[in-house]
């Protein structure tokens, strides 16, 4: 990191999403803005090889959470974004996903707005209709599903959000984002609706070759992620459309040979 | 078209989302199916200049519904789909917004494997994301809302989805796509939940040149989006995060000063 372009650019910050993995799955117009990065703050779940876009002589500076590492806070990131922004130029915050899907970009919008940097945000290919996508699985399909309803599992407060409770009640196709380590909890709230048959997909790392995926109904899905070690970074499907996955078909014919037997 | 081609290629089809409008929002991986295609199937709502990723060989094939123009029904299309992948080749068939989201993308691929026809899926941003958030709206944000829900406006059936009056009943910012056409009989759904002040906005031809917004309030959008002259095809927000966006703050200031008054 050097300062020779200190000061000599017009300060301004673009919140990128980066897709849920696939370094294919960035779009022209985030690569464009990539392009003319002078300081790049990327989160965990971001590919790295979406950093090659930006020039090389530009500073990448990791803000992630991994586990047993340090971490940066919200506000940190939000002053390294600032300092860098005005001190550098065009800072490019790239997230992993959809930056205002679950990801705080519009906090990070109001900072820039609250020190007067021009902003603007670049939609990025988010895991919560994606992910169950390249599994085949569609959020809406004519007959099983007329909406979908995306919940975190992780609010504020670290519980359970009222609307997955909601949610639960309902004919929407629910899609959980950060809500693997509150699998159980989750299922326990579809029981309370008699849902325990309700088909469920966990997916893990989802486009990225570490993908693994865990298809079950509400009653078994938290064996059947113990038995396929999954883990996050995780989307949760709940709904009728995972039956249209071949191995829930698969679970369908044993089942139905069992019953008969 | 010429026969040139014909029989010297696998049969396959790729679902290609094209994204809300802006052909920078397109995807690497779309460009590359792209690429590669012998023949391209393309809806209404794609951005005809992402055809020129196709090779210049490929034969392009609109089949989307205009308004006074003949249109395809899916028969037709999925007829075309399969005849063009069994003697051309690689078929793309490129769909506005993501493939999964109101797409009828699955039912494509279901006949894609009654024929045996190799077939995978390219997400796409999808227009209930996106379109908000390119006017700073983001669907989830601290404090106001903790999940999105999106419904469509225009069913197999042609009436309201039931979905959509229990998506009024909900803390969840609700997205209807395809609703314009019922925008009053979607605002008297949530009026009956006494949610009259519930900040709406509708944004037509999102991420184009043609773009549009009217931004109001449950009772009063009807009016504002025929001030402002807004037609299909159009989103619409309706929830706590519309006030976000300036134009909402100076309705709630004005109203303000009237109040006052």
């Amino acid at each position: 990191m050097t300062d020779t372009n200190k000061n000599t650019k017009q300060p301004r910050i673009t919140l990128v999403g980066a897709g849920p993995g696939d370094a294919d799955l960035i779009t022209v117009k985030a690569i464009k803005a990539l392009k003319t990065a002078d300081v790049v703050l990327y989160d965990a779940l971001v590919n790295e090889e979406i950093l090659d876009y930006a020039p090389e002589a530009a500073t990448k500076v990791y803000v992630g959470k991994r586990s047993g590492e340090h971490s940066f806070s919200q506000e940190a990131i939000n002053n390294l974004m600032v300092d860098y922004a005005l001190n550098y130029g065009h800072v490019v915050r790239l997230k992993g996903g959809d930056p205002f899907v679950f990801g705080r970009g519009y906090e990070e919008l109001i900072i820039a707005a609250e020190h007067n940097i021009p902003a603007s945000v670049v939609p990025g290919i988010s895991s919560s209709i994606a992910v169950a996508e390249l599994q085949n699985i569609p959020v809406t399909h004519r007959g099983l599903s007329e909406s979908f309803w995306v919940v975190t599992g992780t609010t504020a407060n670290g519980k359970i959000s009222n609307d997955l409770i909601e949610a639960s009640r309902s004919n929407a196709t629910v899609v959980v984002l950060m809500g693997i380590h509150k699998l159980a909890e989750i299922t326990e709230i579809f029981k309370l609706q008699d849902k325990n048959n309700l088909p469920v997909a966990v997916i893990q790392s989802g486009s990225t070759e570490n993908e693994k995926i865990a298809i079950a109904t509400v009653d078994t899905i938290v064996n059947s992620v113990e038995e396929n070690k999954i883990s996050s970074p995780a989307i949760i499907v709940l709904g009728e459309v995972v039956s249209l996955h071949p191995k829930f078909k698969l679970i369908k014919e044993v089942y139905d040979v069992v019953a008969q037997g």
